[in-house]
């Protein structure tokens, strides 16, 4: 194990993560907030820099980095950012709790939302800029933001770091022209993001009596971190229930657009729009968008005044929950029938693109499951027939099916040990009391808990739906469900090989 | 498609089951019961012994079967089985839908044990014997049945017939020698059921005010075919629950041992006991049920007068649900707290041994992914050294892997596409009052109900409970959980053959 290199990567993280503290920092000043704010984030900052600086001083003798210890440093990143991410919040006193304050961190850096704060009004506007900014730092990875501004190492080390963040099945092309490549993707990121901002800035966000608001530039930027990195932190009470009509048909729009495949819109910056349109996966995913809205929107539509409402919460809450964000409009858990909060439990598990800001299995995976099956079926009935069936146009071969079957077999098996250890927490004895509502804490609330972390969602339902939060679970689930959410953001096996004995010896 | 083979193998079954329908026949005249319960049997009896003789007077030209013909027909057996051994049921007015009726045969056939009947006391006791008789015929499989008594094709005919019947990834020895053996496994079969049927005729079945009343035959055959089977029906109010603590031990015992492998009772009797102790998944499925027994009287303990009704009920219910049986002796739903009531979900997923009566995933699949991801670890750690796990003392190879891989992707692919059906029951929403409760059909009961029928368990939790019924569930739902069952009983892919239209051009 190199450890000498991992240490300076963990270095050049930690100067980054110091760097990037600041900007809550200046929130602070902006605001004029009390002096625990801002000691809560220039400290950290400060002592972030300060260490990364010492590490650089170790001389390694080579830079490269095996496979293994790729996915291990992937993985020990993420672990780094947010143990030092989450000081803030425990020195303001925000978040008085570390485990809680680690639990919301990850939740943040891996786009996941799921929160232990149960009234967001009273935190304050540099922690709710921190705990949001943590979105969108994490919504295209943080070693990927890396690369971009330290491509020294050309050996392949970068690659193995890259491999074990990439969200999908396969990095392809990307890999190959990868400096390139990564930087343009984060100026898609960075782009598109400004566009929301933007756009936010001038719609009509909120009517009262008649009187039209619009969102202030902290409001539309905590809005766009958590829909770019498709986290879904709120920072207004009942997450964009609060804005208007209008406001969440655009921010549900955006998550979609979250939700692709960064290298399409590469395809249709190069020109190769058509290419872009062909993806069997974007159109997967879209009719599975559209079918979804469809199917929920009949389901709830006698829930509502009109069937534009009825039409509106179900876009919005599709799109939310298929890209993993987790920004909701209504509280779907005490409103919609059993079929409509099924579908959601279904996009929970599915999740976005492959190559997106969002979590969850990916579209891509459930396309290749689903073709590998029907192989399975064909090759039975005529065993001499060689099936060639295809993905994205390439053939799809046995390996690739394979990982597939076993990155879903691994999923599932992962959730239901977390359900398990979820299930011994006293707390689930007990019933909670959501928006006047008496729920009991059972199996539901821990199945979605679990999924909501696993995909890196954020709500579930019942005491962990729209209206709950994951306050009241103990420490030993906070601390479960908190590497859920890093499992399911580096997609499995780094994080297992991360905590495997093995990986550390020689 | 060989079609007059088919035809005759058909015609086979029919007389075979016309045979078998005798017994309910006469016991429906030892007990005197109405003309209707009389003819009720007889007539669909004599129907299908006619029937399956005329089908005989086919002349295949060939006896030979390709193996896509095999999984088809063994499919399209218990489907014929299932639509014939309905009748009884409607003609007698015990079940008067016909639809009722067939999810009720193939609850029993497949040894599921979901009942759409209320109140079994209702019913008649020729009714409930042949209730009760199809899950031992269904045990071990029909076509294993068949193949005892007309080992006739000596081409490998009946081997892919068998193949597509043997529950657990791989049929090994067994096929090779297999009329012996399936004769050898049959009589095993028999053996412990004469054996469970002796002990429970000499047991203090029940003491009611210091009296002790035994099992009459009757009773004790009931009880025996609902265990030996693996199935489930119960026959008198609230299941096991009506008899004697010692009664209930027994009857978990006999379920553990009817849950296990019964080629390990081969390999005892040839004087191998040495062998089938040393088994992989026997200790596997063994160390599951003390676990899980240990987890469950901990956490229930509070909930009963004494330690032993805890450890009694956690006994019974781990026993009953591992191997898919579904005989309960207390209600667990209403009584036991969530970590409790979450083994079971996993038991019920898990299901029994390979080779046994049971259903489920099976303890082997569990243990070859879970060695099978960690293959994949450790390929990722060092891509050089080449694992050579074992199972059962051979080497693991890939392509066994695999496919437990995509069986398991295709089992959940399966229950989560029937959960969406039976949510778009009517049913879904409303709420069922059950021994005086009023319980909410939503979720969990959907995903109980779903996995109970795909792993031929029977009971499930909140609607379909163990003092719940299938009953309310609408007609789409009900042939949508008929079908589960027999996917489930022949896991899976001789199903999908039978209905891919593929399968029967040319």
């Amino acid at each position: 194990m190199n450890f000498k290199v991992i240490g300076k990567i963990i270095g050049k993280i930690m100067i980054l993560e110091g760097i990037m503290m600041l900007a809550p920092f200046i929130v602070s000043l902006i605001y004029r907030e009390e002096v625990r704010y801002i000691i809560s984030f220039i400290i950290p900052s400060l002592l972030l820099i300060i260490g990364g600086f010492l590490l650089q001083l170790l001389k390694p003798k080579t830079t490269s980095l095996y496979q293994k210890e790729g996915f291990a440093v992937c993985a020990l990143v993420w672990l780094v950012m947010t143990i030092f991410g989450a000081l803030p919040f425990v020195i303001n006193k925000d978040i008085p709790n570390y485990i809680d304050a680690v639990f919301e961190t990850m939740s943040g850096f891996t786009t996941t939302g799921a929160s232990i704060v149960t009234d967001v009004t009273k935190l304050a506007k540099s922690t709710l800029f921190w705990r949001s900014f943590t979105h969108w730092i994490g919504g295209m990875g943080i070693l990927v933001f890396i690369l971009i501004f330290i491509p020294e190492s050309n050996d392949g080390s970068s690659l193995h770091l890259l491999k074990a963040e990439s969200p999908g099945p396969s990095v392809g092309k990307l890999a190959s022209k990868m400096k390139v490549t990564t930087r343009i993707l984060y100026l898609i990121y960075l782009g598109l993001s400004i566009l929301e901002v933007i756009i936010l800035l001038f719609m009509p966000a909120r009517i009262v009596n008649g009187v039209t608001y619009k969102m202030d530039l902290f409001q539309s930027l905590l809005t766009t971190f958590g829909s770019a990195g498709t986290g879904g932190f709120g920072f207004v009470a009942n997450s964009m229930e609060f804005f208007s009509g209008a406001t969440q048909y655009v921010i549900a729009t955006f998550l979609i657009l979250f939700g692709m495949n960064f290298s399409l819109y590469y395809l249709i910056l190069i020109g190769k729009a058509k290419e872009a349109f062909k993806s069997e996966e974007l159109r997967t995913y879209l009719i599975i968008i559209v079918v979804a809205v469809i199917l929920v929107t009949c389901n709830i539509a006698n829930k509502y005044q009109t069937v534009e409402e009825a039409f509106r919460h179900a876009y919005f809450q599709v799109a939310s929950i298929m890209t993993t964000t987790g920004y909701t409009t209504t509280n779907y858990d005490f409103i919609w029938p059993s079929l409509a909060k099924y579908i959601l439990i279904i996009l929970m598990i599915l999740g976005a693109m492959a190559g997106s800001t969002g979590g969850g299995i990916k579209v891509s995976r459930f396309i290749i499951a689903i073709k590998g099956s029907f192989n399975k079926i064909k090759k039975l009935i005529n065993p001499h027939h060689v099936t060639k069936s295809k993905f994205e146009g390439k053939a799809l071969d046995e390996a690739t099916t394979n990982d597939v079957f076993s990155f879903i077999v691994m999923y599932f098996f992962i959730a239901f040990l977390v359900i398990l250890i979820l299930s011994c927490d006293p707390y689930t004895e007990s019933e909670v009391v959501i928006a006047g509502k008496t729920v009991e804490h059972g199996f539901v609330s821990n199945f979605t808990a679990t999924i909501s972390c696993l995909s890196n969602i954020g709500p579930g339902l019942e005491a962990v739906g729209p209206y709950g939060s994951f306050a009241h679970y103990g420490i030993i689930s906070k601390i479960t469900l908190t590497l859920a959410m890093l499992i399911g953001r580096l997609e499995i096996l780094p994080v297992l090989i991360l905590f495997n004995p093995k990986t550390w010896h020689k």
